[in-house]
């Protein structure tokens, strides 16, 4: 089963897919970012990202979509950028007919450090070693987003049931 | 000028387009209200709130959004909620071309009732005034995106000369 994970953002989204299943090891697909121009108002930045995220779902036809839930209480305003982000998100994945699930920073960092509370660098150190990676994911945003998508892959899960069921139907992976 | 009002919300997101402009008394045009079945996933209710609101552009093609900017702190998971409908109402406008533009709730309140602390009430009385109704619309959601639509056209400012200027140039209204 193929994963998109996403990690929500206007200035970086973290766009990270996996080949992966429960129980199974995770495999690379690809990772990187969508940034839109800080210069723009924020209907044209989700404009452009959900143009961005298109061309991410078009290459890699990715069977179900995890994304970062957003909980951020710090700065209200970029909390409501990245929301609005994660809505765009969800919207091209069900748009598409895929399922879409969202996963708490503390589930992404506990599934794939073993403790909710990992910082960024434990994160990405882990996704390294996962995946068999040369090197970290960067920028950040990168390797979170595979985590949200090996998170994905190993909760399983009535969601991740259905999306294999659709992955089965498409004769793929 | 026609400008489309936008209340965000999945269980109601409240639709008000009016035609007016800076100094002239605003003319309601349609008021109403996307709802979205509370038994779907956030992604599958933003699809169809999306195409709830494509319904509203094509029907009425307004040359300008205005939306209510999230900022309640109270449920943080129901105010994500409204940040991705945000997110998708934007999207939507800025697909089509227009301008769109985010107003606080007390910037609303203020332009419609002369008190950035109005009650919902006091707002939904003020619009049936201004807009010269018979009965205060409903749901309050309604009322609400009418004070948004009336509040952008009463604050002008270079957004609204930029989305007059669209409205010219298609030589309508």
């Amino acid at each position: 089963m193929r994963i998109i994970g996403i990690d929500p953002g206007l200035t970086r989204c973290g766009v990270g897919i996996v080949d992966g299943s429960v129980g199974r090891p995770p495999v690379l697909v690809a990772v990187g970012v969508v940034r839109t121009p800080a210069g723009l108002d924020v209907a044209r930045r989700l404009l452009e990202l959900e143009t961005g995220l298109a061309a991410w779902f078009e290459e890699h036809t990715p069977d179900a979509v995890a994304i970062e839930q957003v909980f951020s209480q710090h700065n209200l305003s970029s909390v409501m950028d990245t929301a609005q982000a994660a809505g765009v998100a969800a919207l091209s994945g069900a748009r598409r007919g895929l399922p879409v699930t969202f996963h708490t920073p503390s589930e992404v960092k506990a599934a794939v450090t073993g403790s909710g509370s990992a910082d960024k660098a434990q994160v990405a150190l882990m996704v390294t070693r996962i995946l068999r990676l040369s090197a970290p994911p960067k920028p950040a945003d990168a390797a979170d987003a595979l985590a949200v998508a090996v998170c994905h892959a190993w909760r399983g899960g009535a969601t991740n049931r259905y999306a294999a069921a659709v992955a089965a139907a498409r004769g793929s992976r």
